[in-house]
């Protein structure tokens, strides 16, 4: 046995009290999944964990509606997926299009700066989403060998229509880069309809699942392009031709794969199989629907017009004379719930409120509401 | 509640047959590890975080025997930390000198090309570790401004020393930069003291911890080696100052902590601080003389010399005559062991056993030593 010397309490036990999460992630966890962490750890090489690997690949091409070959989970959070969704497809001086809206569209700017892109930057103001033509438009302006969007906009609450943009973006010679953080799963997505190149997400929005991966898909469009590379990537982590000859047949070491965390995602996933992604959006939009009609009742207003909202993610208009952090104290101190301010342009403007995967239920946007108006005196 | 539709089962529930872990790593998981990944979900900016995020720190501290305020945990497995060690300190044209002498070192040299180091590479043969002198000339030779080398080389179970080694880096004006992957907890490796500049393990061997993050300590030497850049660094994931933005005084968001991985972390290192750093060493090394004793009485070979040999992996010479892969599967089929065959040079010509944190343990080795007998009809 492990012998125990040092018994002071420097060092307490982990706080174990539950928090109910409704901002922009990470979500609440159902505990069939927290359960699954709990799997004995096995070997990335071993066979059990490569069937696994299988398993949650067809699960995976479930969630993105794709049959791309190349579908599999990154070891990193949503922002490694972000990095991984240019980096692999930038070489110096690449032409690349970034729209943004917000503050995420604004970190794929930042990124495929550090890459060396050779870059332009289509804005339009926070809150509003981009219309095809501006984009056409800028595309026949400077023509893009990458042009990368957000779909959910985390930031502002904003859904990015993207019927079409894949055509225009083929047509002058590109592949479409997509954001689906806040959205797989929670807000239909098909890649393949869509003709979108590479799409990732992250694992702690709709999925419900503990942040710490990235689900990835890639087209066969976009891995020509990666065949085509005159330099190596400069991320080797990141280097999806390397790390896709482990998750293909090769099944070359790469790197260890976060063993427990893909536990968690294999579960995850299954729990999306078992409800079915039709029915998952349709709950998302039923819980979306009834906690705006609440919002309504007590005289609090939503930043994006019905249009253009996010099911997943409510942007709501903090009252003028309303303290924002006081309120989000109290909602944590006395009720135990989590929500999150605005970031960037908007911060002190709106507040974010999540109800996604695991934490979109009845019970957690009713709870809300009700602590809104004990708290705002509604 | 969620409704279940499909219910039949092609994604059947997780395996959860535990495994015997004595490779390279994985390691086995102690249940106080796992279950304190089952920890409630929180928010990667909730108070009660930001106090774990703190805790952790000082436990990082404490395991890598340093006072570097920056000493956090990177978002990815150990091989994200080799590359934040690189990354960050390497502008186009950086003088790097690798010195490598087995498969971690040489992916130490195509990181380092990767991010455009004018690039020095020290070779020695695999299973032998490197002279002061060694080093010394070839910075005479050619000085640089990073130096990386292998502490614990996983692929041959070579030891490299380090005494002494800092002040001939730091007199040519470069930094030091150890990977302590295979050793850091199984190995004394004081890095304050040995004035190491940049040190990254993985947690899933000797910590015992799931693997998916890379404990990561920058001393103030290196820090002034990132202030001074003039260009950003290319990966932004991996980006140490904008990393430490939120590990530091500002919480800055950067990206979603994953949560349960720092729970689990959290807990591994606890444990680690209850037996006692010295007492853990001690551990290795009596389990790892036990194991050997055991190999010469079945009459197997260590590969290298006990004075340069791991005590947290022990490499096995293959007797001529006995099918590697054969063996292994044997091991892992009939008694559910895994071990690990040589990778690179050493395909085919070694075994490499773990005995790290939680499976570095009696019972374990007298198992091993057992089956081997067994199969090997010794």
């Amino acid at each position: 046995m492990i012998n125990i010397v040092n018994t002071d309490i420097t060092y307490p036990e982990l706080n174990r009290n539950p928090r109910i999460l409704l901002g922009p992630g990470p979500s609440m966890v159902h505990p069939r999944v927290t359960s699954a962490m709990t799997a004995p750890m096995i070997g990335h090489l071993d066979p059990c964990f490569l069937q696994l690997m299988d398993k949650t690949q067809e699960l995976l091409r479930y969630v993105f509606q794709t049959k791309n070959r190349v579908t599999i989970p990154i070891s990193g959070t949503g922002s490694a997926g972000m990095e991984a969704s240019l980096a692999n497809f930038i070489e110096d001086g690449t032409p690349v299009l970034v729209c943004t809206n917000g503050f995420f569209g604004n970190r794929l700017v930042e990124m495929a700066e550090r890459y060396r892109a050779d870059l332009s930057v289509l804005r339009c103001p926070w809150g509003k989403a981009f219309t095809l033509d501006e984009i056409a438009e800028e595309l026949k302006r400077k023509p893009a060998k990458v042009v990368a969007i957000v779909h959910a906009e985390t930031s502002t609450g904003v859904l990015q229509p993207l019927e079409g943009l894949a055509d225009i973006v083929h047509d002058q010679g590109g592949i479409l880069v997509v954001d689906a953080v806040t959205s797989l799963t929670g807000i239909n997505i098909p890649v393949d309809e869509l003709g979108i190149d590479v799409c990732y997400s992250g694992t702690q929005k709709c999925l419900g699942v503990p942040p710490g991966l990235a689900p990835f898909t890639v087209s066969e469009r976009a891995i020509e392009v990666i065949r085509n590379r005159k330099t190596k990537v400069s991320s080797w982590y990141l280097d999806l031709s390397i790390i896709n000859a482990y998750w293909g047949k090769d099944r070359s070491y790469h790197h260890t794969a976060p063993v427990s965390m893909n536990y968690a995602l294999y579960e995850g996933l299954r729990m999306v199989w078992e409800e079915g992604l039709e029915n998952r959006w349709a709950r998302h939009v039923e819980n979306a629907r009834l906690f705006w009609d609440g919002l309504e009742e007590i005289g609090l207003k939503p930043f994006i017009p019905e249009a253009q909202r996010l099911t997943t993610l409510t942007t709501v208009k903090i009252p003028s004379g309303v303290n924002d952090l006081e309120i989000r104290n109290q909602l944590l101190k006395v009720y135990n719930i989590e929500i999150a301010g605005g970031i960037g342009d908007l911060k002190g403007e709106i507040w974010r409120i999540g109800l996604m995967g695991y934490s979109s239920r009845k019970e957690n946007l009713l709870l809300l509401l009700a602590a809104f108006k004990k708290l705002l005196n509604r």
